[in-house]
């Protein structure tokens, strides 16, 4: 646990009103919590840009009744087996399922298996997560 | 499954070799697929923005060895107990822990949940991934 | 919270030193935190029994190289859309699957959804897990 | 692929016809679907006997509004963060919790997690799924 230290900031008083507004929208107790938050989603953006170990979700939108894409989707994540941890499957009705795909390691290859999981024909929506291991942040 | 179509879109040279290249970079066999994704994500927003039935997935790195935001966390996800469907969690190192939680239901009420989640003191990164339930995309 | 009672067992010595070890082994605290589960153990299986509301989980071991096999399961699952609450995947070599599903409902319908993974042709091992869902016990 | 063989076995009618009839209420389509199966959880007894690599999973059912028990759980669960791949946590109604931890590794350390997991005051139940690795099966 390091040292907290108090500092200020300067700015025009309208871009803090309406930055103030926002974070007690978003249920910030106080606006350095909402300023620390700001901090470490830049720091997080920095580790995936320069190649550190970082961690994120993939999520896809599918119709299991298409059953090549099905094949597909799973040899993909088989051949990235050393990045994911492991998946959640969520029957969201009859036809449409929610995978979302945990992952750990490298930047660039989890980018590739986003891309090439959200380009097979027939995924209707994905989206990728970029978060941290939680070291050095 | 509905008829394909087929239509012709005019753009300036450059901006379509940009494109192209972008789309081969993130593995699409063809123009049209890149276009279909392009295309499908603009709908989701507006799922979102409309209000109806979304889907989607949160994630949060901690230190679990802070109690209280465990405890935090938990109960927050109870009290959201009719959105959320599971969620997985990976242990990341002997400190730090990925949660990913799956959720179904309003986009208000999922950004509320993302935003009580993440605004928690001691969450080190928060995402929230807006995907759609599949239907009418 | 219910009131603490204490209660008197009569039996062999023999018999209680053999469980006493067992429940050292098994890292229980004291001998009636031991004999607490004991109970529980027996309350969830009447409520198997009875026809009550139950959860559990079921675990499937197979490849994914079989292609049918893997639609069969997912075909499986959306037609017992109401039992499963979310389904885990590890991709644990780059041939086998470990997947967990997550379900709540009735114990015959939980039987049944185990009973017909399990049967599909090609998964190599599969186990029902019976719990409870917590209430009355 | 192996090849397949046929053999005959001897048995008594009645043992037979029994057979047969749980054979087809557990959903096999034919009689030696249900004797590969009974076959392989022997192979599965056997590698959790003789300490080779096995996979599995752990259920948990439990009161989130214990604050210690939570905490304590996830302690346990990080210090065994070899043996743990991710676990999924279900919501299950505003008091209680069903946790599902999926595993591989050694037998001897899986059942010391099960054990240890098991026996934190106020878990009301939980389970040990014994599967396998698919590896030699």
């Amino acid at each position: 646990m390091s040292k907290v230290v108090r500092f200020g900031v300067s700015l025009d008083q309208e871009l803090l009103e309406k930055f103030d507004r926002l974070a007690k929208e978003r249920n910030y107790t106080c606006r350095s919590e909402a300023f620390r938050d700001l901090m470490r989603q830049e720091l997080v953006q920095k580790q995936w840009q320069e190649g550190k170990e970082i961690a994120g979700a993939i999520t896809l939108i599918y119709d299991h009744h298409k059953r090549e894409l099905v094949n597909k989707l799973m040899d993909i994540q088989h051949d990235f087996g050393a990045l994911i941890i492991s998946s959640q499957h969520v029957h969201l009705d009859h036809r449409n399922c929610l995978e979302i795909i945990a992952f750990k390691g490298s930047p660039r290859e989890a980018q590739k298996l986003g891309d090439s999981l959200k380009s097979v024909k027939g995924v209707k929506h994905g989206t990728l997560s970029m978060t941290t291991t939680g070291k050095d942040i």
